[in-house]
């Protein structure tokens, strides 16, 4: 199990995050599983992230999917990190507040130089909200842990 | 010049948004143009939008395109609102904290169902750094303004 | 089992279609399952679909993504048709000259009006070399069967 | 001027194509125009390219799009290859049997290792009929010209 898997498992459960990253906390992300090259995490919807129509704004729920997706490139413990080339989403339905929302990312080829990653978030029904998919390219950014 | 134009117009410079909208301010956003279908506005790096590297988030830079292309359909005065259907986003430079950001939205293909737009953000040096495009249809939810 | 799923069902083992659709004669399409919102087709790499370096060209892995996901729409068995709003590709693997190819699509969601669908393109070796999502608008157009 | 314009500037107006490429050559390709990373080609629709409805198969469409980005790449002159990571398809406007097509196709930005493209469809009429992005991954290959 690599340093970063066991960080991940460190986190489930938690509100605070081990290290300083506010976005996290504004998302109101909990980590609920770590693997190789996969996480799954649960968010909350908030007053804040609503759009004017009082629904979860679109760039809120492609936060949260570029973030799994992130997570499960960062999970695959390689020393340098990746940066993401593209990603795209599909939204499904609507997502209203205080609903909670697991999200899953995952990566579906781990090339030396490009990732192909894929995330989705479900409601607490378990609908297909949303969905991504993400190229991502090696960088020579030495990651901290 | 319908309604909304004159709304963003009166938007524009000011750091509060008339209604309540937390999200524009939590993205430091302002509007610089309005007009029918199109519509331009700066942000600006906050701490609380970055990645763990010091990067703004992929997250936080497709947030700012959605919106940006929202707020374009916006502009279009029609009755009922839009939902995004899906959003492309390409990453081509990174931002860091501090930056100044201006973003522009555009309708493409104003169909009466379907609307085709782009969006783009550029750094104070006119660097391209990320745009998006974005399907959106028409719902039934009558908008408040 | 509508009408299409029997038509689909018709065709599997089949070089030559019933109805008049050349363009599947070219892609070396075969039918290989046919059920409701899903359908798997094998194609064939022959010497016209190459770019100049000898790898099966991305326009033609697009044609055969687009395809499943259009027979896919097709074979929910509604009266009128769909049109393909936006169609993303990923191309994972390249594919050469005379492999078969054996490719799935399917509707993730049926909306009244949008359909989402997925297609994937795995080789003989059962390594996914491509995969797209779509989102599909519906017309008013009334298909012949 | 690259060898690589020179040799595109020698196909401008002519059916067949100066090395094997058939695929150009069933797309009805014609060059119109070549810069460094730019190009301009026209395509016609043949019955061949229809779906069964009588319309430009979506797959014919993103094969003009793809090929147009691709063309554009290799016009950068540079010694090896680039792969397509992923392409994105928007669909406007339909295409019919006998259309003229003109296609442009431009690097957006020409990275050392990621190239990301744009391409365009237009009818007679310059109505905008679809359009691509794409990024491209520089691989090892060298190219023959």
């Amino acid at each position: 199990m690599n340093a970063r898997i066991e960080f991940f498992k460190n986190q489930i459960g938690k509100d605070k995050w081990a290290f300083d990253y506010p976005l996290m906390e504004w998302l109101k992300a909990q980590v609920l599983e770590a693997d190789e090259s996969h996480v799954k995490m649960q968010f909350t919807v908030e007053a804040y992230m609503l759009n004017p129509i009082g629904m979860l704004h679109g760039g809120v729920v492609a936060t949260m999917l570029d973030e799994l997706m992130g997570a499960a490139g960062f999970l695959l413990g390689r020393l340098t990190g990746y940066a993401t080339i593209n990603m795209n989403v599909d939204y499904l339905y609507p997502a209203r507040l205080g609903e909670k929302i697991t999200g899953e990312g995952r990566i579906i080829r781990a090339g030396k130089t490009v990732l192909h990653a894929e995330s989705k978030l479900h409601n607490a029904g378990n609908r297909l909200l949303a969905k991504a998919t993400s190229n991502l390219i090696a960088t020579t950014t030495v990651l901290p842990i």
